[in-house]
């Protein structure tokens, strides 16, 4: 069972994952080795019994587990967190830990190998937001988990294992650190303003429009004026709304199309880069936030958004020591780029 | 002019490093080119033309940018931050900004292009040291900076872009927010118990025992319990101590020796990984501590310690995102890989 660990000074919560346990010799064996092309992929149509059962699934044909789907939802074969058990928490001297409880899945997005979001139709990409807004439904009624992470992994160097096209969720029993200090911010910018800090910066983005790669009337896709990475770009709803889950079915085809686009400038002007995306969204108990060392009653204040992160440069480890970044583009000249590839 | 910039949400500080600006070509065309064997080194005996003038250097004879030396400290010839100029601070609408001005500094370890810090003698190990020191007591005086940041990359893969053995120093007007975060929580622990949180975390790694990967009087080598890397370790100091920059130099030997013998056991058990490593200390400034979004006059009790991290998984994009790590090797497993290691 893998656990759950607390650091008191860097208050970071780790996942040691000790049923994937790694020696020495795995890391000096298999340091950079791509996946090979032709080799089996257990994500491609007719391989159904080489992953889990089947969650659920977009099925014009065909019985669960067989081929005809569309785009279908596993439990990762090989969890960071496994789903059965309670939470154990407890304390280990100064230290504090818990048992690795939280799910795993995977939404396999196309039967198509090595497809990218950005040759996928809208409709696709459409039906992969509307699965994942259905998994974070669902995953979120369970009181264990305090934030399900929906993200992406795209190339070997940005941690891609295979390459046919899929996104994960991660349930957590605990809020990441990165979206802990995202919500205290907000809250307390709303605290003392009662205005949306996202609100704020996404007015300033669209006076001045420098940093804008692309909008309609319900996105926006923006590199942020704080970049760390080179072509960093958030993907953000223009109207107040704290989670993912609560955006409306009906915008689900805007965010697809934003999203589609962006993949195509992206591909375009970058040939296709490695990327991660990452959705940040309101945490599930939304009355009680992970708030420095202690849990308070912290009411919810935020504007959910996807961040994407094209892996560009090598220079993490020092970033990774000290939360400090040096981004050799610009982000008004990043944006530029985007927004004026041709699509 | 490079400009250092605020995220209000994430209260992260940027390098927008505009003077090195990249273009999407300069990416597309470079991905992963490692540098070749037998090109031109700037850092080698007899190059000393081609880098900027010394500010100091181990020199047993020879004249100043010759040959001769045995170590030496160069500009970083290309700068993330400049010396010169005053800070601006200024806001931008909801943001904040400030000019790239800050120190950067390399500090050739040795004339033997591509030797390894395992390799070297105790006694070069130890000049390396004095010369880190030396450099943050004369860059800490300059009112206009925070903090100094030491670090090494080793190996592409950790973001060198030499072989020849080099350590960098950074000084930079703001603290970095992982050392904030850490700040933070040292005096939250001392003002509630006027106990060290280090101290205290360390006394209990001793008791346990099972974490520790060497040590001696004077220093410590452990796996953190909550390790984000696989075989990340800290070496941390016995005696409470805020800065590095007061560390007796008489300690520095032992120092070395404790480096070395690390080096020998991580070159040793995982074939000679990319690493990096980070020097933890007190900002300059003890008295002004940047704690959260505003600055407050926190005294400091912090206890300075290196964070090694080995480069061994390619999960990053995933972990910039969130703030939330996996780790596949357990921190008792990797100390005990290290310290069974035939040294």
């Amino acid at each position: 069972m893998s656990e759950l660990r607390h650091d008191p000074v860097s208050k970071r919560w780790v996942i040691i994952a000790t049923e994937r346990s790694r020696r020495p010799s795995d890391y000096v064996l298999a340091p950079e080795s791509p996946p090979r092309e032709g080799t089996f992929c257990p994500f491609c149509p007719g391989a159904e019994d080489k992953t889990p059962p089947e969650i659920t699934a977009v099925r014009p044909g065909g019985a669960p587990n067989g081929p005809g789907w569309e785009l279908r939802v596993i439990p990762n074969k090989y969890p960071a967190l496994m789903i059965e058990g309670d939470l154990e928490r407890r304390a280990v001297g100064i230290y504090d830990r818990m048992r690795g409880i939280g799910a795993h899945e995977v939404v396999v997005e196309s039967p198509v190998h090595g497809q990218h979001l950005a040759d996928m139709a809208t409709a696709q990409i459409e039906k992969l937001l509307i699965l994942c807004q259905e998994r974070l439904r669902d995953l979120r009624r369970d009181p264990r988990f305090k934030y399900v992470l929906i993200f992406k992994n795209h190339g070997p160097l940005a941690g891609a294992t295979l390459d046919h096209p899929h996104t994960q969720l991660i349930a957590t029993p605990v809020t990441p650190r990165a979206i802990s200090v995202e919500l205290e911010s907000a809250w307390n910018h709303y605290h003392v303003k009662e205005r949306c800090i996202y609100c704020d910066m996404l007015a300033q983005e669209l006076d001045s429009g420098e940093r804008i790669v692309s909008l309609d009337e319900h996105f926006v896709a923006l590199a942020p004026y704080a970049s760390r990475f080179p072509f960093e770009t958030t993907l953000i709803p223009r109207r107040h709304l704290h989670s993912f889950a609560d955006e409306p079915r009906s915008n689900l085809q805007a965010l697809a199309r934003c999203l589609k686009d962006y993949m195509v400038r992206l591909k375009t002007v970058l040939r296709d880069p490695p990327y991660n995306f990452v959705f940040h969204t309101a945490p599930n108990t939304e009355t009680l936030v992970r708030r420095r060392n202690y849990w308070d009653t912290l009411p919810v204040d935020f504007h959910w958004h996807i961040e994407v992160l094209p892996r560009l440069t090598k220079v993490a480890g020092f970033e990774w020591g000290t939360g400090f970044y040096v981004n050799p583009t610009a982000p008004e000249e990043a944006a530029a780029f985007l927004r004026d590839a041709r699509v």
